[in-house]
């Protein structure tokens, strides 16, 4: 195989250029950040479990009719999507009081929301992804009025979908983080919902112990981070019953037959 | 008179009962407050001249339509308000970057937006009054959504009067804060305009020169704070023209004339 050439590598996911124009592979590593990457380290196994999981997620989405970036998975750590360009906002739905709003609004981590909340955080690591409204979205041209409609859309869908997915398998949706990108066809924008829905952005609890499922495991130091991940893909289905090897055994494994 | 009864004592202003049942008083003080209180201090004459201005600006934004709290001024320091329950939000509205969104949003001091921002924060002194949005405040009740209609309303309208009043006078209106209170007719509640407004809560610049003429000069250790307040007041035409004697000399004097 040549040599691909890297468009970006972000802090959880490498973009190289894809086999067709307009199409990106998007590598998935093993590491992981926290607090606004202060906190770093390495979760084995993440990135298989991520790209499985999104896949299955963004599959079932575009099921539904919201139009995704994926196209296909092409092997345990990659994944063939399109091209967009990033819009720069973080999306956060929340439908359970943890992380960042307990300590901003001085609520108690576990509060069901008496409304499901729509967060916007301007894309912006340097600035720390501060807290933008549409007010700001709308004054620096970020997002037209259209496509942060079409946003509100999409991400109330996804999360009734995602609720009622994970409610089937024992699983809270306490909260998550979306990001969507625009495709132009002539001089007409749409937008598609992009990047990733696995643990890393998610907030996941277990209905019947509370058990986190998530990268709150890692960003609280509760240890069992890949184990968590594992019993997320292990009941969507994605894990073969009962099987005991982990996935990076089963990495091992293929990268040997491959061989 | 007969000792009145004190109902709250913030940081700039005392509310005492008023004459009359959902009356209040409201009194000016001299202390000056930044940076949610961790900055202190006392400017001579605040009190009496933002009475004053806050008079002024609240009698001529009733007569445009936008319904206040101001009943009538009763001395140098007080005025006689409606009792209102306060609206736990304030809401800023911004036409050029200064303040904290310089920092938040990475952008430089005196850049005049492309669009005017309303922007809200959660009134809690406890939590550093922390940004909000139209979804916080439909999720936990803090108005509804009639009331944010209304409150955006005059809060644009509010922004246009005083635009082009202080423009009248040579001065940029950065930015300023406003809180709304709600009052009930039988079961039926209205939104009124409340607190006050004046260079306390405001960001006006001298057109020509830039100098600020607010609260920063307190906030930014430039000196001449009074005298920033006072030059308001002036070109408001709330001094008598040409004279030189400064706000305290004339409390001093009405105090003596009054024993
Ligand atoms: N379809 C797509 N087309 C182009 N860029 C994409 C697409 N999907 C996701 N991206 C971008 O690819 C990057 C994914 O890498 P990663 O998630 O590791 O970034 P990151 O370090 O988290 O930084 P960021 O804060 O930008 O997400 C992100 O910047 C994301 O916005
Ligand atoms: N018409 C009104 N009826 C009742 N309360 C009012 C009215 N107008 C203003 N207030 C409230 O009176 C208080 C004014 O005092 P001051 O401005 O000193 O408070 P503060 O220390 O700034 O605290 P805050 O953060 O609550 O404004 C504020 O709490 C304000 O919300
Ligand atoms: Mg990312
Ligand atoms: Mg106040």
């Amino acid at each position: 195989m040549t040599r691909r050439r890297q468009i970006y590598e972000g802090k959880a996911k490498i973009l190289y250029e894809g086999p067709e124009p307009g199409t990106l592979i998007q590598y998935f590593k093993d590491d992981a950040t926290a607090f606004n990457a202060q906190k770093k380290g390495t979760i084995s196994g993440k990135g298989v479990l991520n790209n499985r999981i999104s896949e299955h997620i963004f599959t079932m989405l575009g099921n539904i009719g919201v139009p995704t970036h994926f196209i296909r998975r092409l092997n345990m750590r990659e994944q063939l999507i399109r091209q967009v360009e990033i819009i720069p906002i973080e999306v956060v739905v929340r439908n359970v009081a943890a992380g960042s709003i307990v300590k901003r609004l001085g609520i108690e981590e576990g509060l069901q929301l008496p409304r499901t909340i729509i967060e916007y955080y301007y894309k912006d690591d340097a600035l720390g992804d501060p807290m933008i409204a549409d007010e700001h979205i709308a004054c620096f041209g970020w997002a037209s009025q259209e496509e942060m409609h079409d946003i509100a859309d999409m991400a109330i869908r996804v999360n009734d979908f995602l609720c009622g997915l994970f409610a089937g398998i024992g699983i809270r949706l306490v909260d998550f983080k979306l990001e969507f990108g625009r495709i132009w066809d002539n001089d007409f924008a749409r937008v598609l919902l992009a990047d990733e829905i696995s643990p890393d952005g998610c907030r996941l609890w277990d209905i019947a112990t509370g058990e986190k499922l998530d990268k709150d495991r890692f960003r609280q130091n509760l240890g069992g981070e890949v184990e968590a991940y594992q019993e997320i893909a292990r009941r969507l289905g994605l894990l073969p019953e009962g099987a005991d090897t982990t996935v990076l055994d089963m990495e091992q494994h293929r990268k040997k037959r491959d061989k």
